[in-house]
């Protein structure tokens, strides 16, 4: 479910682009799984003081966007709220005979992987990303995936996540992050460093996986992918991240989480 | 979708209630099928003050709710919001061989049919109901049930979606709409008459439906349902609901919509 407030403002963000990032939560969740996406079921809350004009805009954006990746939206429903614009999507997808990838078969000594440049998305990507829905097909299609993952709560959150589905921990390198332009344009602002952003900040939609280190090679060599690839860390045995630097040094890093409940 | 402030209030309604309404409801709309419910797909925006408990007792609402009727909750997702409160529900039914009933086959000369008593669910029943899953299986596998709809909106609003839906008009027996205790006890308060809030107030969550007149005699001869059966008018060709009383007096009744924008 994607919020006013929390994952879009009315200030800030058109009805079009609301519209959009809806449906692309939804297809990263199913390139996650390393599946096509095939139907989407929406149902929204609109505020009572919300004009034609507005919920039009909202749905070309939600439209165009499950055009663009084939998705035909087949059903939902709308309520009026008091106070908030909510908006949920159920994305439907199909394994055409493929397994669907999940956050628990990370295996000990498994290569960690990432697609794209993280951090900062607050200032662009959150509202305007592609979700991976190709590339995690490919992945799946062509290598053996052991685990895998869309970045929303951040990448410690959420190779937490795949770590704590696997009963696994992970080592990260240090210097192979890749830190993202808007990640170090955001550090500039918030006085955290680049690498804190990449490593903390949510909703970059990239793909977080997990591949023997002999698939990752063969996956480095072949190029299947036109985004970049980063093999950032790999899994071990006891549980937790740590974080390896240059000089070999390790640092235990503490996901940051979001606390739903008080 | 139902949200505060529309569906329920906080200040009003315990957790539990919220949560087993937010199930019921979509029960209700596989029952409006004459289909099982299986499965449902929680999602839930908090607002950031929520505290554990409070999730604890709404999700043993939905968890109550579903057991009861022998629904698996297999999966959702929860996010934090400013402002309220929202849960979204996808019910995901199974049809056993039967056919779904739609809103779109409604017939001329169809019987219209409802179960229960109508109007004043704001007082109680809204919160409370019981969705009628039973009732409309037993209906479908057993008649040949032409069109239903579960009454959401009110009596004639949801009448109006079948007849839009089916192409045809309706007429209405004055003296046979089942008026509740509750909505004769609201007139009192309003000042509208109880036959009003009958045919106008939403969430009875009563199925409404049509079938051939032989099919009727024929369901009210063998009764296999433990809830009242009334039979409130029947389907003719022309558009729109005509109401007729007791002498045979016709006047036309427009639904008062609900609109969602301005």
């Amino acid at each position: 479910m994607l919020v006013e407030g929390t994952h879009f403002e009315l200030k800030k963000n058109t009805p079009g682009e609301i519209g959009k990032k809806s449906i692309a939560c939804s297809i990263s969740d199913i390139a996650a799984m390393g599946c096509s996406a095939k139907y989407a079921v929406v149902s929204i809350c609109f505020p009572h003081e919300t004009k034609t004009k507005f919920a039009k805009e909202l749905f070309l954006g939600m439209k165009r966007e499950a055009d663009a990746y084939d998705i035909k939206i087949i059903g939902g429903d709308i309520v009026s709220g008091k106070k908030m614009l909510a908006i949920n999507v159920v994305m439907y997808g199909k394994n055409d005979g493929l397994n669907p990838v999940t956050r628990s078969g990370a295996k000990i000594s498994d290569a960690i992987m990432v697609t794209g440049t993280l951090g900062g998305s607050i200032l662009r990507k959150h509202i305007a990303f592609k979700p991976r829905l190709r590339e995690g097909l490919v992945l799946n299609k062509k290598f053996s995936i052991n685990s895998m993952i869309d970045i929303s709560d951040g990448l410690v959150a959420d190779l937490n996540h795949i770590l704590e589905e696997s009963k696994v921990g992970a080592i990260l390198y240090r210097d192979k992050i890749p830190i993202s332009t808007d990640a170090k344009k955001l550090a500039r602002k918030t006085g955290l460093s680049a690498l804190y952003h990449a490593l903390h900040d949510g909703e970059d939609y990239e793909l977080l996986f997990t591949l023997s280190n002999k698939e990752s090679e063969k996956l480095l060599a072949s190029k299947p992918l036109q985004v970049r690839l980063s093999k950032i860390g790999h899994i071990k045995k006891s549980n937790g991240i740590v974080m390896q630097d240059s000089k070999g040094k390790l640092r235990i890093i503490n996901p940051i989480g979001y606390k739903h409940f008080k």
